[in-house]
C-alpha cells in the first residue's frame, strides 16, 4: 500500500499567530515554523499563547528538524518552549537563526538545538523530503518560502509574503525561481491569508519611504522621534538611510530594537553609514538627532510609551519634537496606541500617525497578490493558512475565482490533518489541539475554567461569606464578609449589613444552595453578579 | 462691570462620547446635548459612562433648558439619568425628540421634561441667549448645529457634521444659512473634531449606496442579510430604496431597529414604499428577501451575532445567504466583530465587510471639511470639541494652517471653563468632573478603586487565606485557602500545600505584613500577583 502524506496545522489556522505546521510521510516528520500568539483581550492575565506540542512530543522519534520561514515572533518564539521538551535541528536563513539563537540563549536551551543555515539554491534533504527555499518579500529581511518535494508530489509553503516590486532592502519575492522549482506541477500550496480580505495590492514599502522623506524634510529644525516594531528591519533600514540623507544622527531607545539592529548589522542585513549611530542623543543638537524607538503598539514598558508618560529616564518630549509612529496597530491594541498618542500631543509634540499619513504598510500581500501567487504556482490543491476563519474563507473564494474547483480548496483548522496519496486528498480524524497559555511561570496550567473565573471577577469582583457555626451546625454570631471589586466598602455598609441579614435568614430557612441564594440576592440588589463563595467556619 | 460668557464642557473633551456643554451668562445657563459614553475596555464591568452633572445640579435654578443637536446615544442618552435629578425643558428637532421621548418613557421620567420642537428658521430665545438652529448632514436625519447669539458675541456650536454634497436623504450641511446667520462676525466656534486626523474629505454616503447596489445585484438568487447601526437612519433609507429597486421584501431583526424605523417613518423621516416590509421573512422566497438586522458591532445579544452563533430563534444562516455588515467598527469592538464574521463564514455564508468593500462611511467630516467650516464661519476663537486629545490637537493645527493665531485656539478639557468678555478670552479654575460609572443598578457608586481591584482580579484572581487562631492569638490547626481565577485547584495541590506551610512559617516568625509576604511568595512561585486577603479566624 502506498504511503500517504499528512499535513497537520498545529497553529495559525483560525487565528493570526502561533504558526506551526507538521509535514509527515511514513515515519518521517518535519515542522515548519514554531511561533507564539499574543493573547486576545478575553484571555485575562495571559502573557503568551503557544501551539499544542503534544503530537510532536508523542512522535519525536520521527522529527527530522524544524524549518523556519522568517524571524518574526509568530513564527519562531515558541521554540524556547518546545526545546525544553525535545532536542532537534533548526534550519533557517542567517538572520532568522541569529534571532532564534538569542531567544534560545536567554531561555537557557541553546545547547538543545543544532542550528543549520539554509543556503539559497541548495536543496536540503530531510528523510523523504527535499526542501528548496525561495526568497520572499516581507517586512523582515531574509524571509523565505519552501518548495517541498515529497514522494507523492510537490508542495509549496509560501510563508508570509507580499509581491512588493520596490521593497526596502531590494529583495522581492522570487517568482522566477518559484516557477522553475514548480514546473513539474504542484500538488498543494499552503498560502498566507492575512490580507485576503483586502482588494488590490498592498502598497509598496517605497510609499512609506517617500512619506518619511517628506515628513523628515518638514521636521527641519526639530528633533525627530520615530517608533516602529523592533522586528520591522526593512523599515529600520529605510529610516537609517533617510536619516543620513537629512543630515541626522541616530540614537536608539528600547532594548529589543538595539539588539536586533546590532544583530542584523553584524550579519550584513543592515547597511548603516559609519558615524551615523550615537549612544547618547544629548551629544548632538536636537535638530540633528533622530531617535529610533520601540513602542508603535503603545506597549506599557516600551520607550515611546514611557516618553508619553514622562517616565523615560533620559528622553523628555515636548514642543520641538516631531514624533512619527510608523507601525500598523495590531487589532486589540487600538486603545493603548490611542492613549499614548493623546499623551504625546498633550506634551506639545507634533505627532504623525497612521490615520494622518502612509507611515506604515503591511508585509502581507492583498487579493491581487494572492491571485498572482495561485496563478504562478497553479497548485492542484490549496490550503489557505495564516489567518482567522474569515481570511481563510475569502482566500478560498479568491482561488475559486481563478478557476480552482471548490473541492480542491481545503479550509482546515488547527489539528485537522490533510491527507493525500498524490491523486486524491481528504481530511482525517482531528487531533486535540488546545491553546497552551503562558502566565508568568505557569505554562499550560491555566485553562478555560480559570479564564472564565477571571472574566467574572473582572466584571463584578467577589464576595466571600464566612459563616460561623458550632459543632451542631448552628449559626453562632455574625457572618463576616470579604469582598473586592464588587462595590466600594465605604458607602456600601447598608448593602453589607443586608447581606449578613440575608445569610442568617437563608441559613435559618435551611437554604439548600446558599451560593445561589446570595447570587440572586446580589443580582436583585445591584444587577451585578459577583463570584460568591460561602464558607462555614466551625468555632 | 460687564458680565462674562462662560462655556464649560462637561463631557466630550479628551474622549469620544458623553457630549455635554454648558453655556452660561450672568445667572442664566443653557446646556447643549447630554450623551453617554460606552466604556473603554479597562473600565471593567461598567455598562455606561455619564457626564458629571454636579455643576448643573448645583446651579439648576439658572438652567433655561437643554438643546439637542441630534438623536445619537452620545448626545442624548444621559438625559434619563439627569431627569431623575431635575426637571427642565428639552429642545430638539422632531426626530431627535421622538428618540428622546422613547428613552424617557422607558426610564419613567417623561413627566419630568417638557419637550419643545425646534423650528427651522426660527429663533429660540432663552434668557440672554438667542438660538438659531441650522441643518447639518450627519448619519442620522434631522441633525442640527446652533448659532447662539449672546450679549458678548455670537457663538457657533457645529454639532456632528460632514459636508456631504450627496448625502442619503438629501439634506446637506446648510452653509448658506450658516453664512447668513454669522455675517456680523463670530466670537467663537465649538467644532466637531472626530475625524480631524483624516486627510481630505470623508467619502459621500452615495459611495455606500453604489457599493450596496452592486452587491445586491451580485446577490441575485440568494437571501440578503444586512446589518447596520439602528441609529444610522440615513443608511436604512438607502437600503430600503435599494431593496425596492432589486425587487426584495424587507424584514427587520432587532428591537432597536424596528422601533427606530417605526418612529422615523411615523415622523416622515423614512420613505418606505408600501408593501415593502414583511413581518415574517418565511412568507416570501429567500431570494426575494432582505433582512435588515442589528449587530454591526458584534454586540452579544444583537440579531446578527445571534445568527452567527446559531442562536437566533427564527433566522438560520448558511450557504445561499449574502451577509453585508454595513457599519464602521467602533474602536474596542474589533475582536467582537472579527469573531462574529468568522462564525458567519464558518456557516457557509457569503460575507462582505468593511475591509472588502466600501459598505460604510463616517458621518463626521475630515480635514478638508473642517477647514471649510472654519473658513465659512471665520470665528475669532476656536474650541475643538468631540474628540480625544489627539483629535483636538490636530484640529487646532488645521486651524492654525488656515491662518488662525495659536492663542485663539483653545484646547480645553472636561470641566475647564472658557471665559470671554467678547474682547479677550481665557480659561478659569477647573471644576472637578469625574466619569460617572453605571454598573447595573449602581450609578456613581463604582469608582477608580473598585476598577483597579477588578483589573487585578482579572489578571491573577484572588487568594483568601483563613488562619485559625485561639484567644491567645496562637495558630491552631491548618490554614484554609479560598481561591478563584489564580490557578486551577486540581493540579495546584502542591502550590496550595506550600502556601499553607508558608503561612504557618510566616506566622511563627511573627511576620508584620502577612499580605505582603504572601504576595511575594506567590510572585516568586508563579510570577503572578493575585489579590491576597489574609483573615484571622478565632476558634
Amino acid at each position: 500500500m502506498a504511503k500517504n502524506l499528512r499535513v497537520i496545522p498545529l497553529g495559525g489556522l483560525g487565528e493570526i499567530g502561533k504558526n506551526m505546521t507538521v509535514y509527515e510521510y511514513g515515519r518521517s516528520m518535519i515542522v515548519v515554523d514554531c511561533g507564539v500568539m499574543f493573547p486576545d483581550s478575553d484571555m485575562y492575565g495571559i502573557d503568551l499563547v503557544l501551539p499544542d506540542f503534544s503530537y510532536i512530543l508523542r512522535n519525536q522519534d520521527r522529527l527530522k528538524g524544524i524549518l523556519l520561514t522568517h524571524g518574526h515572533m509568530d513564527h519562531i518564539a515558541a521554540l524556547p518552549y518546545l526545546l525544553r521538551e525535545i532536542e532537534t535541528t533548526i534550519y533557517g536563513t542567517p538572520l532568522t537563526l541569529g534571532l532564534v539563537k538569542r531567544q534560545l540563549k536567554e531561555a537557557n536551551v541553546l545547547h538543545r538545538a543544532r542550528l543549520e543555515v539554509l543556503k539559497a539554491n541548495e536543496t536540503l534533504p530531510l528523510g523523504p523530503f527535499q526542501i528548496k527555499p525561495f526568497s520572499v518579500a516581507h517586512s523582515i529581511p531574509d524571509s523565505v518560502g519552501f518548495v517541498i518535494d515529497t514522494p507523492v508530489g510537490t508542495l509549496v509553503h509560501t510563508g508570509d509574503y507580499k509581491l512588493d516590486e520596490t521593497p526596502a532592502g531590494g529583495r522581492t519575492t522570487d517568482l522566477k525561481t518559484l516557477r522553475k522549482l514548480t514546473q513539474r506541477g504542484v500538488l498543494a500550496m499552503l498560502g498566507d491569508s492575512t490580507n485576503a480580505d483586502r482588494p488590490g495590492r498592498t502598497p509598496t514599502e517605497q510609499v512609506v519611504g517617500e512619506t518619511l522623506d517628506r515628513l523628515f524634510a518638514q521636521a527641519r529644525g526639530e528633533r525627530i522621534i520615530i517608533a516602529t516594531f523592533s522586528s520591522l528591519l526593512a523599515r529600520v533600514q529605510e529610516i537609517m538611510t533617510l536619516a543620513k540623507k537629512h543630515g541626522r544622527f541616530v540614537a536608539m531607545a528600547g532594548r529589543s530594537l538595539t539588539e536586533n539592529v546590532q544583530l542584523a548589522r553584524e550579519l550584513g542585513y543592515l547597511d548603516i553609514p559609519p558615524n551615523l549611530l550615537v549612544e547618547n542623543p544629548e551629544q548632538k543638537p536636537k535638530e540633528k538627532m533622530l531617535i529610533l524607538a520601540t513602542g508603535s503598539q503603545g506597549e506599557p514598558r516600551s520607550a515611546l510609551n514611557r516618553m508619553a508618560d514622562g517616565q523615560h529616564p533620559t528622553i523628555k518630549v515636548g514642543p520641538g519634537d516631531t514624533i512619527i509612529v510608523s507601525g500598523g496597530t495590531i487589532p486589540g491594541n487600538e486603545e493603548d496606541v490611542g492613549r499614548m498618542l493623546n499623551r504625546l500631543f498633550e506634551r506639545g509634540a507634533n505627532v504623525i500617525y497612521g490615520a494622518m499619513a502612509t507611515v506604515h504598510v503591511s508585509g502581507h500581500g492583498s487579493q491581487d497578490e494572492l491571485r498572482t501567487m495561485i496563478e504562478t504556482v497553479r497548485p492542484k490543491y490549496l490550503i489557505p493558512v495564516h489567518g482567522e476563519s474569515r481570511h481563510l474563507h475569502v482566500h478560498a473564494r479568491l482561488a475559486q475565482a481563478t478557476g480552482m474547483d471548490s473541492d480542491h480548496v481545503f479550509i482546515l483548522r488547527n489539528g485537522l490533518p490533510w491527507v493525500t496519496d498524490g491523486q486524491r486528498a481528504w481530511t482525517d480524524k482531528p487531533l486535540a489541539t488546545d491553546d497552551v497559555f503562558v502566565d508568568g511561570r505557569l505554562i499550560g496550567e491555566i485553562g478555560e475554567i480559570v479564564l472564565r473565573d477571571r472574566h467574572r471577577l473582572s466584571q463584578d469582583g467577589f464576595v466571600v461569606a464566612l459563616i460561623p457555626i458550632n459543632k451542631r451546625r448552628e449559626l453562632v454570631g455574625e457572618p463576616q464578609i470579604i469582598s473586592q471589586g464588587f462595590v466600594y466598602p465605604k458607602g456600601a455598609e447598608a448593602l453589607m449589613d443586608a447581606t449578613k441579614a440575608e445569610i442568617k435568614r437563608q441559613y435559618k430557612q435551611g437554604a439548600k444552595n446558599l451560593e445561589r441564594a446570595l447570587e440572586d440576592f446580589f443580582y436583585h440588589k445591584t444587577q451585578s453578579r459577583p463570584v460568591v463563595v460561602p464558607r462555614y467556619i466551625q468555632v
